[in-house]
Formats: C-alpha cells, sequence, structure tokens
C-alpha cells in the first residue's frame, strides 16, 4: 500500500527549507528547479490548484508531500488509510506573522497595513483569511490538531508524527535533518557527508536564488506564492514594538493569557517574549 | 446518489456570469454575497483551495458546480460516476485573451506585455500557465475534451453536455436561461417572470458591484481572482491590431490554418475575424 509521510505546519514555520533539505538529500545534489522540489516532496496544494491528487492506491511506495491543511479538511480524508507519518513544524507565532506579512508584500514602513495585518493575527491566533478560505486554522488549531496524539489519530489512525521546532533545526540543521531522516526512514545512507552536503545545498541564499530566477520563468506566479519575497532571513522571536507598543501588549496578553494559545506557546517553550 | 451538474469552461467565458444567474434564480433574488454564489454553484476550485470537495456519497441530491479543469485531470475522476450534466460554455478565443489580460490587470496601454501575452495565447492556443499548472490545457483541449460526446463519456459515462455560446447568451440571455434551466431539470418553477428576474438580477452592473464590494471585504484576495478587475463589458470578436498588426495576423494565420484550432473556431462559428 501506498504510504504517505507528511512534511506539516501552519505556513511560514520552515517547510519550504526543509523540503529543500529533503530535496537536495534525496536528490544528492543542490535543488535546481521548482520540478525537482515538487518530486521530490511535492505540494499538496499545488497538486490540488492543476487538478491531480496524491495517488492512494498500491504501488506508489512511500511518498512525502507537503500541506498546510488542518486534518480534518474533507479532502484529507482521502488519505486517511495510507498516512503513516508527518514532520510537524512549528515556529514561534510571532515570527510567523512578520515572515507573513514580508511574504504578502507588506513594507515594514507601511506601519498602518502592518498594524492591521497584525491586529488580525493576535485576535484570531492567526491570519482569518488562511482559516476562513484556505483550510488552515489558527495558528493554535493547526499545531494543536497535528500534535495531540489522540486528536491527529482520529483522522489518520496509522500515523506517528515527529514535532520540530524551527528554531531548533535553525540552530542545528545538520542535527535535526538527520533526526528527520530517521523518522522518516526512507531507506537511503544517513552518513555525515550527505547530510551535510544536504545542509549546505540548502542555504537561504540558493533558496532565494533559486526563488529570483522562478520568478523571472513565471511572472506573477511565484512558485514561492506570494507578493513580497518569500526567502527571509529566518529571524526568531522578533518584538511587534515596531509597529507600535500597543500591539506589542496586545500580543503580549494573549501570550500569557490563560486561553490555548497561551498554553501552546508554554508547551513549545514561546513564553518568554 | 448524488448527481453532478458541471458549470464547465475555458476561464474568461461567461462562467462567472451564467452562475450568477443560477443562484439569483435559485434564490429567487439578487446575489448579495459571494457566499450565496458559493453556496448554489459552488466553485470547485475554491472549495480544493479551502481543503474540501463536493460531497460524492449518497444523499447530497443534485449538485451544481464551476469547474475549468479538463476532464481528464485526476480529481476529476471522484467524480466519474456522480457526474451527469455539464453546460459547457463557449466563448470567442480572442475575447478570452483579452479578457483574461484585463483580468490580469495588464493594461492596454502596456502593449508590450499585452503583446507578450497574446504572442503566448496565440503559440499555445490559450494561456500556457494555466495549461502548466491549473489542469485547464488549452482553450482548445478544454472545448475539444468537453464538447466531443465520445471523448467525454471516457469520463463522465452517465453525462449528457449542453455547449453553450456565451455569445448566444448575450444576444437572449432570458433564451439561453431559460434552455439550460430545462436541460438541468432542478425541479422549479421555469415561468418568464423568474427567468427575466434572475437575468435582470445578473447585470454586469451588480456583478460589478459586489466585485468592488467584495474586494473591500478580502484585500489581496479578489473572490473573483485576479489582479485586475474581472467583470468586464462582454465585448466580443475583439481586433487585436491595437497589440501590432502582426499580432492580429498571427491570429488570422493560425484561426485559418489547418490545424484543431482553427477547426474547433468552424466548429463554433467563430472563423470570421
Amino acid at each position: 500500500m501506498t504510504e504517505i509521510a507528511w512534511i506539516a505546519s501552519y505556513p511560514k514555520a520552515g517547510n519550504t527549507w526543509l523540503r529543500f533539505m529533503l530535496t537536495a538529500y534525496l536528490n544528492d545534489g543542490p535543488v535546481t528547479s521548482i520540478d525537482q522540489l515538487q518530486t521530490a516532496v511535492p505540494d499538496l496544494h499545488k497538486m490540488l490548484g492543476g487538478g491531480e491528487t496524491l495517488p492512494v492506491g498500491d504501488g506508489a511506495g512511500r511518498l512525502l508531500a507537503k500541506t498546510h491543511f488542518l486534518p480534518d479538511v474533507g479532502l484529507m480524508r482521502l488519505y486517511r488509510e495510507q498516512t503513516t507519518k508527518a514532520v510537524y513544524l512549528i515556529r514561534n507565532p510571532r515570527d510567523v506573522m512578520l515572515s507573513a506579512m514580508r511574504h504578502m508584500g507588506i513594507p515594514r514602513t507601511d506601519l498602518e497595513s502592518c498594524r492591521r495585518f497584525a491586529e488580525d493575527f493576535i485576535a484570531n491566533e492567526g491570519h482569518s483569511f488562511w482559516r476562513d478560505h484556505f483550510g488552515q486554522g489558527s495558528w493554535t488549531t493547526n499545531v494543536r490538531s497535528w500534535t495531540d496524539r489522540d486528536a491527529i489519530r482520529t483522522h489518520f489512525p496509522n500515523i506517528e508524527v515527529l514535532p520540530v521546532k524551527y528554531e531548533d533545526m535553525r540552530a542545528d540543521p545538520a542535527g535535526w535533518l538527520r533526526r528527520i531522516l530517521e523518522f522518516l526512514d526512507l531507506g537511503r545512507p544517513l552518513g555525515d557527508d550527505v547530510i551535510d552536503k544536504a545542509v549546505a545545498n540548502s542555504t537561504f541564499e540558493v533558496m532565494r536564488d533559486l526563488e529570483r530566477r522562478s520568478a523571472l520563468d513565471a511572472p506573477g506566479f511565484s512558485p514561492f506564492g506570494g507578493q513580497g519575497e518569500f526567502v527571509g532571513k529566518g529571524l526568531h522571536n522578533q518584538s511587534l514594538d515596531f509597529i507600535g507598543p500597543d500591539v506589542e501588549a496586545a500580543y503580549r496578553r494573549r501570550a500569557q493569557g490563560d486561553g490555548d494559545f497561551a498554553a501552546c506557546l508554554r508547551e513549545f517553550g514561546y513564553e518568554r517574549g
């Protein structure tokens, strides 16, 4: 039976970076086109846009695929039995928010737009538009539904989940790529040399270069999506003070409250800040 | 068993206009929100974007749904047995091209971008990007695969197709809405009054007004899609001379050649021009 291992996350949590590393590892060389990325670790959202789904019948072997969907959207039911693994990436929601703003082309100097985006993000614990139109839920819902063992097993009874913090992967990419590859068990060599090479072939510079070339190939549809630049600097725990002290204060109130957002931050070590 | 009737077309052929009329007819009043449109005649592409599919099990009754996909993309296989009807809209490809340009926000004064778009469209008999990334094929392939009775039945063995020319629907909207409703057989009254009212509730002015209000509600994601304005003036058989006489000549060469594009134009009466 075909087995599916998801590279799952709320957006802007390092999903594409991990797909780069996995593709570089599987191809034993740098990623030189978006097609390579889409072949090695297909993006379910792009597949659906093109009218295709992942093969769920027999014989397709083990598949890796990217998703930002909540596990309970209707489409994911197609993969209920085949899903056996997920690497779930988690990132500090402060940085998710700011990365999303840049990706959407909102400059930091446009304080009014930054404020509108941040206020929506804080009030809804994520971008309300993604929740309402893209089946991704809030940051909290996305993190909870993929990492709570009982919750995820109601949707994928055969799943094992490896939660990975973006910040940890940034601090030790080779170490985490090794743990991820061991978890995925792709039946390929795991020597230090191949892992180091995959990491070296997936620097932000390499990704940014491919992003720029791809945007030239297909104007109006960056394979990275969005209006602005996709590949950022991977900063962490950034303050929202530049938008306004009240915005930073609103974030802290919610982050230190007694709701599920605060509980989720504590669980993953994001409560400081 | 759930039965699905598709409102199918290559993009920019009046699909949304027909969805407006059908929604106004079913709701017996003007369309006042995109949600109403999505409830009455859901857009498959938007559903997939949100992680949902059409219900294909028992009990959902008869569904209307919009698609631009080719019938042979993998996802459409989900609806193989349930598909019983399709209204297939066809529009003069000259006007499809120019409508797509406006929709993408390319102004007619930007002759260089117009030329690039037109040359791609003429050479590929449609927008190559839609073909390569959105599962819509070329204009020719889309028209052929939905309107050739033998071809379509290999994908949907239970289907009946009603081809409708956009230009005919523009010339006599009430008459064509009646024929479409008779074909769809929705089990509702078909008096002249209800049909005239549905047409009157679906003028370009009504659609444009909803487009503008919706864009305000959800900046950055017009429910009509695209960067530019969706609702145009519904012009027909427009010349490409304004881009350059060589572009118009290139179109005519292909339109009057001996390929399938020219054959398809002749079949639907678009060979003059």
